[in-house]
């Protein structure tokens, strides 16, 4: 595959502007967020819009993976994992294009600016839920399938698309469909591409080789029957609320130093050649306050701030349920409250041993505490920390992508936040994983008014594209 | 007025209990919730409905008092004050009867067995919201006034009844009604009586002669422009929600000592003949552990758990406004904190002195935190305590009532809550103010479940007749 066809595409991706952004349209319009019962039929919708894409694109051996009913609910059942291909040629590389269609809750009296649900463009930026998580880039997909598609131009690997809906809610059902198809429907692939993080800054495209795992835990305490008049019986009795704030208080200083004791010792110790890593990177301080939208940054310098979200533990406290949390004034004593926080986990943080520590240190604040409330502290969830080469073939093939699209040379990144798929895909189909993003560091993805500049949707759709190009003369490495 | 009169109040009650229970299940049946804006029309609606209820009950010179539109809002109307009279003979005593017509927020998910406002009687006990708080007792003297009227007895004093719908929601608009009417509408009230508190258990019927106040605060804690992923932020932002934690932590022990040096300092000290007012009531730390239906008590004896409710100061966190609060996990990371807590007073801690201690301390606290996110302390709102003599005329006539009804003395008590209208009416009308509770201790005012039991609804109903007729003969203290 010559310069003059990536050329050629990089112009095609350009003509076919307004139709892209039609499809991302589509796909923003229908509100497939999986955390909500009530639209999990919205979220089938939309993985029968995208094997409808798929048909119209030409892809072939489309199956919507039926993963049953939820577990845990009576007749929830879940959204489809949508699995196709493009090209079989024996003599290709075969790569794996991961993706989500499911989306984080998004409700106009959140604080959103504009319908979440309806693409909005305002001066080159589109805004809308799933604009940049997920949906952006699994329709930049499609779109890379069209562009070929009008211009006659082959696609130099064989494609094998795994979308699923239901990323944001655990990715249920997922990891097991891996297991059982490893040697079925995902048998041969030499490398898997997901594009569902962003850059670090607003600026500087970057390709990143590992992300931080999340043990969620929560803390149960209880006390009286039921909630309390504060004037009746504060003072009286031992309270849930007061209880779970000195434990909170115990767990992270104001500065995000952890204070349980046993989990900095298990962090992988920063070698020389790992620091200096981090000098090359392209981004600054004023970079992190603009994504905060604030000066809030615990660090004084931005190279401390990128280790401490991608390479250490930080702490969260996310919040009380059970606590009055309305608006004004209640004088209530909650009976029973249920801390949430967690612990973003790096190399090499023995998750299982993680939460051993974690819950006895709990356990051992509240005895000092000398209340007669009840205590539970459990785990609610964990994924695992991920890291690769970020010097293999399938980066050095999106190295070039970056250089061919940007002019510049990517950034090396990691990422705070977990995908934890992206371990699984690694170690049970024992393969190579990049993460390719196309949007911003400042997309808002999870968050209100949640956008995709339109130059990193059409560059990012060019990326893609040339990025499997370039794989196709990629020499894999040993 | 003869014992005979009383003895044939009593037994026309108990033969109208059927019609009783059917007007509370009406009051019940309207959500008049002060302090959810969109009920604000059922709020006045139950207004309405007391009107009606007066005049077919025979009371005169029936005002809807418009308090207008509620501060601070755009156009939320405030609920009217119900103000009606029975009887202007010249030569009876005035009694002014106080309650309130409003309640708090309810919803079956809260934890409710049934229907909030939907009167359920399971046996011999009424579930729904405002059972007990303060429709049951507002209900109760409509009771009374029905009873004299189909028995045509007299009722032996002039009343006039004051009925407000925002009690639940910091009585807007009463203070100044009162101070409005002192010397037109409620000109000459000789005695005050509130049924709006509880017996301390569950056996022995009360009269309560003071009242702790309440001042509650907020801490604002604000940090990033949004909310932001825990993943992505987490190590690097300094978070409310953790701030908002260590400064709780500072305000009050598990075991409910407060930390925020000068209060204790203001309280009165403990004389002899006080301390040993608490040793002849019929009380005990099981009966505090059966109304908070677990083990929680911090003090191992009930005369420290009694001085702990009614004399000495409390501090209650409620919860926290702006962070998660739902079920599960969701990795977020706050952006602004709303920390809701609460100081109950007592003599002779001054309240805008109390202001300026609490809100230092929390600065000075939030500034050892070397936190870069913002915060504001301030008050929401505040009412004072109040105590007065136990053995004055009218308490007087309501141990007689008491006795009369349940055959036994009442025992004298205190309330951990605050009735801040209580020292209003004292002060501003200079009259002596009663509290005469009829429901009891484990009747979950503000809590799930609230009931009233048919036995205190039918014996509190003949109490407050009996009150009054044995007042019309209770010679005025000097």
């Amino acid at each position: 595959m010559s310069e003059e066809s990536i050329k050629s595409y990089f112009d095609k991706v350009d003509s076919l502007k307004s139709s892209f952004i039609s499809r991302l349209a589509d796909a923003v319009a229908i509100p497939s967020i999986s955390a909500e019962p009530e639209r999990r039929p919205d979220v089938r919708r939309m993985g029968l819009w995208l094997e409808s894409q798929l048909k119209e694109l030409g892809a072939t051996d489309i199956v919507l993976k039926d993963l049953g009913i939820q577990h845990d609910t009576a007749d929830l059942p879940l959204p489809p994992i949508v699995l196709a291909r493009y090209g079989t040629d024996p003599d290709k590389k075969n790569i794996l294009i991961y993706g989500h269609y499911d989306v984080q809750p998004a409700q106009l009296e959140d604080g959103w600016n504009t319908d979440p649900f309806t693409l909005i463009e305002k001066d080159d930026v589109f805004y809308g839920r799933g604009a940049t998580d997920d949906k952006g880039p699994v329709v930049a997909w499609l779109n890379m399938l069209q562009a070929h598609k009008e211009l006659g131009l082959e696609i130099p690997v064989n494609l094998v698309f795994c979308f699923e809906g239901m990323e944001e809610s655990g990715s249920l059902g997922l990891e097991e469909l891996i297991i059982a198809e490893k040697d079925e429907y995902f048998k041969g692939v030499d490398a898997v591409c997901i594009s569902d993080n962003y850059w670090l800054g607003t600026k500087h495209p970057v390709l990143t080789y590992g992300v931080r795992g999340c043990n969620y835990y929560s803390i149960t305490i209880e006390g009286p029957a039921a909630d309390l008049h504060s004037g009746l019986f504060g003072g009286v009795v031992h309270e849930p609320m007061i209880d779970l704030s000195h434990i909170f208080s115990k767990l992270v200083t104001p500065k995000g130093e952890i204070l349980i004791p046993g989990i900095q010792e298990m962090v992988a110790p920063l070698t020389t050649a790992e620091d200096k890593l981090y000098d090359a990177i392209n981004f600054d301080l004023e970079g992190f306050e603009g994504n905060i939208g604030s000066k809030t940054v615990i660090q004084d310098n931005v190279k401390d701030a990128l280790q401490a979200r991608w390479r250490n533990p930080s702490l969260s406290i996310h919040g009380v349920e059970g606590a009055f949390y309305g608006a004004g004034a209640k004088t209530v004593i909650p009976a029973k409250v249920i801390g949430k926080f967690s612990i973003r986990t790096v190399p090499d943080i023995e998750s299982a041993k993680l939460d051993q520590i974690v819950i006895k240190y709990v356990e051992d604040i509240f005895a000092t505490l000398g209340s007669k409330n009840k205590l539970k502290a459990e785990l609610i969830h964990d994924g695992m920390y991920w890291v690769t080469d970020p010097h293999n073939w399938s980066f050095r093939a999106a190295a070039k992508a970056t250089k061919a699209v940007w002019n510049v040379e990517p950034d090396y990144t990691r990422e705070g936040g977990s995908i934890p798929i992206t371990l699984s895909f690694q170690d049970v189909l024992k393969t190579s994983v990049i993460l390719l993003p196309i949007g911003r560091g400042d997309d808002g993805a999870h968050s209100t008014n949640e956008k995709l500049d339109l130059v990193n949707y059409i560059q990012g759709t060019k990326t893609l594209g040339a990025y499997l190009h370039y794989l196709s003369q990629e020499e894999k490495d040993a």
